[in-house]
């Protein structure tokens, strides 16, 4: 089953876990997120704060990388670009990664963050990343 | 006193509280924030997550715009850019944002993240990102 | 005809008319850009410098948010973060940019450039930018 | 003499040529570039273009990146993240590359890009960008 190590990784994030967040779907370069937006993840108006909207959006391009990556190896954020286009309002984020091109030295990503407030989604960031393979620890 | 509107706007970001942070410098166009590395904000290897390290560079950054723009004006993220130079190890980070141009319509901050680890301070994550003034809701 | 503003505008960009670009397509939220790797703008490689996939990217991109904004309006780059997946070569770069979200204040974009090499289309560079909407000079 | 193999190479630039660049400081972690804005690379506005002040920036920092990588390598830019501050007015534009931290693979750097307007020099631009190492061609 080649998503286990994906999800095995993404277990071992407490982060996500704190979050509520789930792996909702796995592909061949892509990977996606899913979690409420609960009352410990505000910023100072009430919405999610953009850390956990970037916190989503990193992991599932991270993952989205990984899925591509022989057996064996890890992979780190290098660096991330995020426009945040709306206020993270509503019940759920869904982040949605994908990669753009898998390099043999690095790989770059790209995600989406969709609210979903009363059944209606709306992307409120884009996310731009380089993901680095690295060896496991 | 100045500080109180950008503690009163820090002290209601729940994710902040979440990660144990607080503000531990404040001076026109500069806030530093500190949190310890929690166990419920790590990555898969065990250390702070890339969410944690954007969450504290990103409040920083964003206060520190606050602090030069005029009372009863609150301040949004437009988008940000990190670069993640070494992973967040160890007991604290040490986020400090600054000004780089505070414009009338769009603020451009910089910030840097240290992680404090045995004693040692090492710089973990530069960030650079575009503050956009907001009317409170 | 409601491109002719955008094509004057982009005939008074000498930078375009310095790299011989052109404007190959326009339409609501979109614009295509497309110019020769002239020998004039290599980098130490002899291949495209990545200024000009920059400019022909920011350009497409820019415009493209110019298509969305009303009469009179003018637009400048506000920030713009690109990705490098592939060198500049081949005969000519195609830059495809489109408007990712139009907002009042700000408008988020993003551009994909290809090198056509030898008939054969390669993404060789992807951009996410935020555009400000100007008054005329 | 350490600096005769950055100046070589961007004596191989034929874009920094065009736009009448000249290397103005060279040393460990650091790079300065200087061009006068030609009337060539203007923007619709009859400033320089976002592509001039990019390709200067992106020169500046990777050369920067060049000066503590060993001898024999060459470098190139995986991406690059910029904040337009202000329009590029004036006679000249001055680029200033630094090496923010040498990684064995990757290189992250950061440059400032001020305009010279009647004696006066302002900050127009940030960049940060990313760079790797290359085998030479």
């Amino acid at each position: 089953m080649p998503d286990a190590r994906i999800r095995d990784s993404f277990a071992r994030q407490s982060l996500m876990a704190t979050f509520g967040a789930e792996i909702t779907d796995i592909g061949p370069g892509r990977v996606e997120i899913s979690a409420p937006i609960l009352p410990l993840a505000h910023q100072q108006h009430g919405v999610g704060h953009a850390g956990l909207t970037f916190a989503l959006a990193d992991s599932a391009a991270g993952y989205a990388a990984l899925t591509l990556m022989p057996e064996g190896r890890e992979v780190m954020t290098a660096e991330a670009k995020i426009n945040l286009l709306a206020p993270a309002r509503g019940e759920r984020l869904i982040a949605r990664g994908e990669v753009a091109k898998a390099g043999r030295r690095l790989t770059v990503t790209r995600a989406e963050v969709f609210a979903l407030d009363q059944g209606r989604e709306t992307c409120i960031a884009l996310l731009q990343a380089t993901m680095i393979p690295v060896d496991p620890v």
